[in-house]
């Protein structure tokens, strides 16, 4: 079911010194930001790797208010890991098996994530505490990356 | 620095009942089984997919006793996510780099890790409020997955 580890999502106060710190830190670069309004983030991907079906990176999360997910979040447990996203080939199927699995979708149906993909997030108390999110990469990513991993060998 | 997110470890209460939730509900399979007495966990990686040198894994890990730390992660946090580990070529050298940059290491020099990896930690209060682990798979895991991946492509 899962192809890689698609991102570490992160919660931080203040996106643009948390992106710096990364990228001076551990060499990494940002490939992409956002503004999420439906989730109420402010968010930056930062590449690490190439994988099946997409890549792996870290994503830092700014809340666009107290009153967001994240901002909750953040007031409860400070700054951290806030979920961690696997990448499989077919998110609607995939939240379907899962489902029928016992664990308690937070998305009945995929919804938009970054960079254009689509995603669902499953209960964290059902998934041993983590706050797990499934990602189906938008279409053309896989084809890059397999370029990328056909250069390389 | 970074050449992929090597595991996620996520704190349980009971290894057994954990892995047994993530075998049937996400297809997972169980590659390693470790008691590590020097951190006081016993533990299980799960494979999720290759990458370069060396794989990409969930870590399930239950404390030996309410003592270790993470026991007293448990005790504190709850279940859920405890640190989150990169794979780098050279850890000596990544810990050195990183230090220099103004990371308090929580591992001056690499010790043993899982699947007879060598490890160092990094402060969590200095990388976002994330216990970050680099890892440098044991010689031969690179070779093996070369493989695979050549196979894939």
């Amino acid at each position: 079911m899962f192809m890689r580890i698609d991102h570490v999502g992160i919660a931080c106060h203040d996106l643009e010194e948390r992106i710096a710190f990364f990228q001076r830190t551990f060499d990494l670069t940002v490939v992409a930001r956002e503004i999420n309004e439906e989730q109420g983030v402010k968010e930056a991907m930062l590449r690490i790797s190439d994988g099946q079906g997409g890549g792996s990176y870290i994503q830092l999360l700014e809340p666009l208010g107290p009153d967001t997910p994240v901002g909750k979040f953040l007031a409860k447990r400070g700054e951290g890991v806030h979920h961690v996203a696997f990448g499989v080939p077919d998110v609607a199927r995939a939240l379907e098996e899962v489902g029928s699995r016992g664990v308690r979708l937070l998305d009945e149906t995929p919804r938009h994530g970054s960079m254009g993909s689509s995603i669902g997030f499953l209960h964290p108390k059902d998934v041993g505490g983590m706050l797990t999110e499934l990602v189906q990469a938008a279409e053309g990513q896989p084809e890059t990356t397999q370029e990328a991993r056909n250069a390389d060998t």
